[in-house]
């Protein structure tokens, strides 16, 4: 018994994202209780040059998003980064969801040892398949979602690990 | 092809635990610049009930541990929670480090389908071995860690994503 590279990550990306959703509207409720606007929660940050809580989101959605493109050559369905709203953040979650619910598994199939060449700003680099999503893709998909509920619990909306984490199993 | 449920959790956190090293190294490097107490960091804490810096590497440590604790039956190796130092916080790493690396993989073979009870504050929740791996301890893990990350930057710590990925593969 053992698990594939699919296993791993699609499934678990769109339980992260349903969890996601619950803490966005959450902090929506937050803002209209407290009579904050929303762009206070949506443009918000743990410190001045890191990204807010709209390219959180965006940047959770990419995350997810490249692993099947990167490992499964499945056409990548870009997205504009041009979220504004707590319903733009809905929206994109939901285009993403759609996206990763529409990739076979059978794609990502027996990739553990393929060559997987990351382009960023510093440079190239070139994992396997398997140290890429256990290296590379994983972590940086939680890092954005525990970015997101960072910043939303800095500013004051009442979430808990539970939130994050998912109730249900 | 495929993975085991050892191949996705216990050398992945090892590595983890590698570049939260050089993080806090960070950290205790620009406090000892800036003439920042330690302290001011390490009890440092996005809002007033969230686990400071110190608790968020305590929990890192025990949620890596409870997963060969959990599925392999492998004797935990307790540890005190009475870290107050940078020093400690590496000692409390490497004791973790020491204590993954001794786990025999064997122990948490075939283990996806077994029964997990994890015992919280609200109740008991039951998952299946890879149910608790991927939709519990690994995102809770990351959790951890990315809160560590998102303490120090959120107090001025020049990191940067590529310290917490790492960039050795």
């Amino acid at each position: 018994m053992s698990l594939s590279l699919y296993d791993i990550t699609v499934p678990v990306f769109i339980r992260a994202f349903g969890n996601l959703t619950e803490i966005l509207k959450k902090g929506e409720a937050y803002a209209d209780e407290k009579g904050l606007a929303h762009k206070e929660l949506l443009n918000a940050r743990l410190i001045e040059d890191m990204y807010p809580l709209i390219a959180q989101i965006q940047r959770a959605s990419d995350a997810a998003k490249f692993v099947p493109v990167r490992l499964g050559q499945v056409e990548n369905v870009p997205m504009d980064d041009n979220e504004a709203t707590f319903a733009d953040l809905h929206a994109r979650i939901e285009r993403t969801v759609t996206f990763l619910k529409s990739v076979d598994p059978a794609v990502m199939a027996d990739r553990e040892e393929a060559e997987v060449v990351l382009k960023t700003r510093s440079g190239s680099t070139t994992f396997t398949g398997r140290n890429y999503v256990l290296g590379f893709a994983i972590p940086n998909f939680y890092f954005h979602v525990t970015t997101a509920y960072a910043i939303l619990r800095h500013k004051g909306v009442p979430i808990g690990k539970m939130d994050y984490i998912g109730r249900s199993q």
